[in-house]
């Protein structure tokens, strides 16, 4: 059994964002056992599983990014929508677009530490649109 | 309700290939709402949504894995296969080797600018298997 | 229909290690077609499919992801818990948590070369717990 739901994620400024709230109050009647996807409809934008308890660790994974793939290298060619565009697209390939949790007893699956990161990968990412998926 | 199709797809170049036509052209009939995964059964090898609209993107974003992951390390130990079979490995982890797309209303959802890409790592990747399943 | 079961691994040390055997014995009965969800539920160890023979790769793996994400950056915040620590949660962002896996004639449909890696990035992560989950 399959259930969907389309939604429209408030306006987030660059850097990585637990959203573990936003999805919990968007996905009700948890069958006993199935599987969530959460799918993110951009590719300047990605989802993981993360860290749920201390900010600073969101903050180091932003600084993280950027060194690992930094903005403005001479050798870009996909410039013309701004200097943050190209790096966005990468980090949006290397983080993924989607997550997968099990649904057991009709819950959410998560470890202790793990919550859902919005990776807003553009200076001025605007209102971000995702995909909650249940299958059971 | 789970649809299976293993395809064989035509040699691609070193770098990264908008592939969406040829996964469109080999699933037909989806149902109402459900989950396409596209999974890639090597280890040298990638799949991501990305991009859609300028090649450059593609050019830049086998530029940036370049740099990443180089080639000739003098502390890699894996290297009788070539100087592009290690690096190869790794950026396959990084991507991943499966996307999951939600289907609504018969169609994938994807977003505007989002195309299914393979990522082939390695000089002469040969025929690569990629294995379609819908579930509903 | 949905077969779920969560097991608990051995401690393993810091690295890659080949686990598809652990796996194999903890789902039986497959169905004709379908998928196999893995999920490990924490932050700081990751989960991919990648080369199943030669060892080395898998030292490679460590040495390259070592590099990718150093320990001891000036600008890390997050480091109360360990060196080992910060690094840890942004190689599993970079691998990612989960991987799935088409089940077809009662078999998973991995390619000749592939295994499933448990990504340990801690010096001391102890034991984890993974779902393994089945959907057809």
């Amino acid at each position: 059994m399959i259930k969907q739901k389309e939604i429209i994620l408030p306006e987030f400024n660059r850097g990585f964002h637990l959203i573990t709230d936003i999805i919990m109050k968007n996905i009700t009647n948890l069958p006993e056992f199935g599987m969530l996807n959460i799918f993110i409809k951009h590719t300047s934008a990605g989802l993981i599983l993360s860290e749920n308890a201390d900010p600073s660790v969101r903050v180091d994974f932003e600084n993280i990014f950027n060194k690992l793939i930094p903005e403005n290298q001479s050798f870009y060619t996909h410039i013309f929508e701004g200097s943050d565009d190209m790096p966005s697209h990468v980090k949006s390939g290397i983080t993924g677009t989607s997550v997968t949790i099990p649904i057991s007893k009709h819950k959410l699956n998560l470890g202790t530490w793990q919550g859902v990161y919005l990776c807003e990968f553009r200076n001025t990412g605007g209102n971000r649109r995702i995909i909650l998926t249940t299958y059971s």
